[in-house]
């Protein structure tokens, strides 16, 4: 049995932040929104269905878990979750902080122009704020 | 208490297939995929994490088992699953079957374009394919 590892593309363009009990909680190296990745840590997954019973049910906890956490660090007036999978199959679920007037609002953030870099210290501030919520 | 009522916009934009357990199972009036929406029959839920945990768990199955249905039912290279809301904010979930080449692969189906009336014998032949799946 191979180890897990996150899929090569998911590893360049997000940023591991922690792990919960199923996934690895990850951060897009996308600063236009604040946007979570949630990877279950299986191998050859590809969709929600081909997990077993208790890992879906993992799943939809540590999804819920982090999209209220998502709301309360950034108040943000919708989450959008989503699993496409299109370009890198490896299962992995998108958690994002959407506000009126955002890039593409009310479109979808997949496939919308080009990422812009984070700001090392919005980054880190970000980044507590979220995990202070995860953990309350 | 209020009723639950689809939302008018989900009401005009697809057809109620059946209900599952929590959930309407509704076709979009598009035909450029097979797309489909479930929405929990629960009144003033924007946010999956506003769902009872029961009412979460049962989501997640019965995502599932459309999404695997629909797989079975369309040989699909990839099942797509979102819930945005970011217009309409009644909770809503789509699972969408995406093949290679079809209308903005491998870019989601949001905001694209516009949408394509059904032929009627294709969407019953569809319709039939799906429930038929879902019931096995």
């Amino acid at each position: 049995m191979n180890a897990f590892e996150a899929d090569d593309r998911l590893a360049r363009d997000s940023e591991m932040l922690t792990k919960i009990g199923l996934c690895e909680l990850r951060l897009m190296n996308d600063a236009r929104w604040p946007w979570l990745v949630l990877v279950p840590q299986r191998v050859d997954v590809c969709e929600i269905f081909e997990l077993t019973p208790l890992d879906q049910t993992m799943l939809t906890f540590e999804i819920n878990l982090v999209a209220d956490a998502l709301k309360r660090a950034t108040g943000a007036t919708k989450i959008n979750v989503g699993a496409l999978g299109n370009i890198v199959r490896q299962l992995h679920v998108h958690i994002i902080a959407r506000n009126e007037g955002d890039p593409n609002w009310p479109g979808p953030v997949w496939g919308f122009g080009s990422a812009e870099a984070w700001d090392a210290d919005n980054k880190a501030a970000f980044t507590a704020k979220l995990l202070e919520h995860l953990g309350s």
